[in-house]
């Protein structure tokens, strides 16, 4: 099926392998006039670059981003933004042995079931390395948010055991440590943790969390295409995570409703809660307050440990897998979040602009 | 938005409100030559109704439903089969003071703020009887499943503090304890707190767990359309779902990657896995063991006890909500669990059918 | 596949076969506070209606539609509204011969190899009474389509020989003459000539045009989802057209460039056109012209002379329709034809309305 | 909107203005397994390259095809097949004089309508050579088809008033002649009126036939997605396409049911037509016989010829349009309408392999 397209008016389309010559984006639906330039994108795909640390792949990877459509005069035009990276520091490495077996909790094993057969070099299409894509495309996305003042903000919340303290929250840490931590404090733990981790011939996961402020009540549509409903796709749909909460999440299933219910109170003049359990979404659609989401993130599933599995001829062989792997996915992870959330709300902030008659008479001046 | 749409090729659009004349659903894409009678469908709704003891709401919603094209000789025939429950139960009760202000926890405010006015009666579109068509249009699903083997469990695994044990699993208690936990001495226990909670005149949240025995290997797909993020899009689109775990869920953050990886082996000359964190299915694709979902339902938010709220004029007010009303919803949310699963694994079978070109050219006798 | 709907935004999905209980339509994306009552409706079915004269087959079908959901306080809720009409005229007649062979010109051997199987009593769903419930849901948008100024208008150009006189032009004449015709003079051969048609046991096809005025500037978008490759699909979908044309049409293809171009002029201080040769849309978005269509219909293919054709077991045989039909689809088709345009305009007026970030800004008031 | 996507499981998505850095189009939802090569492209590419003769523009498009990702041991693997096309040919002209008014029969008015401006360079994404794309996608499509035995073949049958005499069709000449004739005298003629046309500085326009053989009874879905309604889209899409027929097309609406209806037969075991005046579709679904498409094309609207118009500013100006455009666009779209016709076909096989239980259970071996 096709399948690598996301969104129904602000629409993604990803296309590469981790070892081709190059992948790339098409973001189709974007509105005319806005300011973009190829900085606006870069400066998102550098969050997701490796080597930035002694905790994630020395690969150098430059994923240089080159726009190759839809900008005239600094500015989309509404015609398709074709965006591609180039594969430079794949190198000819021997796939053949990764060919003839199926690492265990990755998607070798699925994608030959699925297709027959499958690229084995580097992951393929199941590589980590699709996401770049995916930031490249949302980054476009979050630069039309911010027009509209809505802002996005992801960051590590922990790593294995570690977790940051919301009271040390330090919002510059996010881009500065390696962990993408916002408490530094808990990123040199979890640094030291990721260390041990390393030694042990092991991996960890960890939980990414995003809440985006300024979003307008009354985006996304009740039943099927809850707003929530699609945040939760959005980020079910990156490789590694197993588990999505939205405002207080897996909280809620042990609460009374007393505790759990938002009051609704006047702010400013303004309908507002006293408290967002909720996190930013009742009935599926936004009611003005912070979006609150999370992503629980497993452990990088390459470990240098001896694994038990099988080969395609079926026999059962012990492996140990080489090369370059982060022991925790989650620092890289978390842009990818920020940008699949970004995708979803630039979606429904589109498709929210035909919901009332008024709005509509207005852009047609009636 | 066109948001009362479900799925890709087997697809279901809803329709209706609590208090119309009549709610619900057609299915379109349904394979021709499936065997099905209303009989099929009223066993789901039954399992929804409410009024089955003293933790559901006394209402008597009978729920029938008929069926109004896209049957023939007891038969599907492909085209779409219309079904349709008719509202009896609901009484001309004074919905006047409902009007004018918003309930906590409900989507009273997010209604008003996205179309400007709303169908106050019964919660209107946003009610929970809405999931009735889901209900029956997932076990259009269902049954088309069965034939493939594919077979669909949900049940209750916690109603707030209370869990199930799963040394204790009794599928039979499922249909026949009120809280439709498979555990009867939980479910004791289950309704022992929820009784104390509507004397409290507070509510209870809960989880509800599905599995999914019998999925090939091979559904789903990469990016995108991962079979974990539809799912999670399906649980995620009912009402009161505030988290969705795959797996092992919320519990892989904080684990090793060695103790995660769920090891290949051999099994019956087939290809299988030794362990199951990965709840079935791996880089978004079902890798052929059990799929294992879990939904996390928030506490009932229409509660008895007084509230803080704001009126429309946007005055602060203090209510106390009237009527008939679950204290807990997950006992009939169960089933609509279990059918929204139904429906997004019915749509990837029939997508993965033009997977790979050896099996189109089986179809078209190539 | 899921077939049975149409539209993205603006969006119906129909149901029902000729024989069955019900036919019915959901109309979902209508954005809310549109004023709407079952008269709107009633009013384009009873158009659609049979029995108004000689030509026209004397089943009397009542169609009474009935508004099932998605209004309160006679407005539309931005929730989907379903609309039912009952078959209240169908006779058990005795359909085992038609089950037996395949008619000339119908879908009965295309549907068996399609799905197996097919309800042959009628049509089934491809019976002509399908599009009714096209009819009810694109009187939804035709209504929409009027607060903004847009108003259709299709009727015969032609049945068998017979054309109209442009010069006699008569809109009144569309809804009086059992053609259909706007020329009182034309209709009159029209129905001499099918007279003779019906005399002939043979049947009769014809021209059916439709014109859009007040359709504004940039409906439609570039490459696949021009206006005029939307309007052609659902001119296209209707049973029995087999050729669309857009403005001047077949014409233009022996044509020269210096004649066919029209040129810009300035009127009342807007860029307009000298001439419409392209028919209102440019590039394949509308300029803001007249949107001139045209559809071509064939005979009606139930005829009551013998004809040649094959049983199920594959014998030639010779067989004679009985029944009521139409010796003309055309005068029944020509408010299909403008409903099926009416719900391509509303959904592309509805997407335009994110093509500039200077109209989303207007409406999200930044 | 996201206009730029097409097809619904074999899908493609094309990007890319005619002065920027390059084009492409990325194939999703192609099934695994099929041998695919740059060259299979290629060919197809080549055949609407300008250059080959007197008739068409001197411009050297090399138009080389790279194909980025998808493929994988010379096989298609179930993911997206990005390709790409430089641009190399176009010169750094002048633009600022086109830039500031709207040529008559191009786009240029109603994308500034529609986006508040626009990329004028040489027609930016309205330029013709959008549809290069459209013939890399479908090239895959056609490769598909010919696994199924499914033929297209596109051609010119008039060029202006000269035709092509069908009791002379020549499938070789097609490829030689510079018209796309299959009858060299006519081609003949043609050429020379072509000629002549220049002379006056005007220009041409055609009519393109496309027929499809070996496609199996049972594709496309009743209702809206039927099979013509489809292609008719598909040809309408493209630029200069004003009319479009399917089998006998425009003829139909003066003709007898009698005359019109094709007679069932056997023929070899099979159920057949005696004739095909339907042009291969039945009620929307392929009857087995073959498809017969038919496109107007209007006459190239770049003519050198001074003709009226009006500025930015809203003023009446006269221009003369400079460059290097073709007298006739019939010649190069001829494969344009061949390939999107496969893209129609592809996705149709593609969407009916889930019609039938029976063929479902074939493939999941139940």
């Amino acid at each position: 099926m096709a399948g690598s397209t996301y969104g129904t008016i602000f629409r993604i389309s990803t296309w590469g392998e981790s070892h081709g010559p190059s992948l790339g984006v098409v973001v189709d639906g974007c509105p005319a006039g806005l300011p973009l330039s190829a900085g606006d994108i870069q400066a998102y795909l550098d969050r997701r670059k490796p080597g930035r640390s002694k905790i994630s792949t020395q690969r150098q990877e430059s994923d240089e981003i080159e726009i190759l459509s839809g900008i005239f005069e600094d500015k989309t035009t509404g015609a398709p933004i074709a965006m591609m990276i180039r594969n430079t520091s794949h190198r000819s490495t021997d796939y053949s042995e990764i060919a003839s077996y199926y690492r265990p909790g990755h998607a070798d094993y699925t994608f030959d079931a699925k297709y027959g057969f499958r690229d084995y070099r580097g992951g393929g299409r199941s590589s980590g390395r699709e996401t770049a894509c995916r930031v490249a495309g949302g980054a476009v996305a979050a630069k039309l948010l911010q027009e509209f003042g809505i802002r996005l903000c992801a960051y590590t919340l922990s790593i294995g055991p570690v977790k940051i303290d919301r009271d040390r929250f330090d919002a510059d840490a996010i881009l500065t440590t390696p962990t993408g931590m916002p408490d530094r404090n808990a990123s040199s733990f979890a640094e030291a943790y990721l260390a041990e981790c390393m030694q042990n011939r092991d991996s960890a996961g960890g939980v990414i969390e995003c809440v985006i402020d300024g979003v307008p009540a009354g985006l996304g549509d009740p039943v099927f295409e809850k707003l929530d409903a699609n945040l939760s796709k959005a980020l079910m749909s990156i490789g590694a995570v197993k588990a999505v909460e939205i405002g207080d999440g897996i909280e809620v299933s042990n609460r009374s409703g007393s505790l759990n219910n938002d009051s609704f109170c006047q702010k400013e003049g303004q309908t507002a809660k006293r408290t967002n359990h909720a996190g930013g979404i009742l009935g599926g659609i936004s009611d003005g307050s912070r979006i609150i989401l999370r992503a629980h993130v497993k452990p990088t599933p390459s470990i240098f440990s001896p694994q038990q599995t099988v080969n395609k001829r079926g026999e059962e062989i012990e492996i140990a897998i080489k090369g370059r792997h982060d022991p925790v996915i989650v620092p890289r992870a978390v842009v990818v979040v920020e940008t699949m959330a970004a995708l979803t709300i630039a979606d429904a902030l589109l498709l929210n602009a035909s919901a009332k008659l008024d709005h509509l008479k207005m852009i047609y001046d009636r």
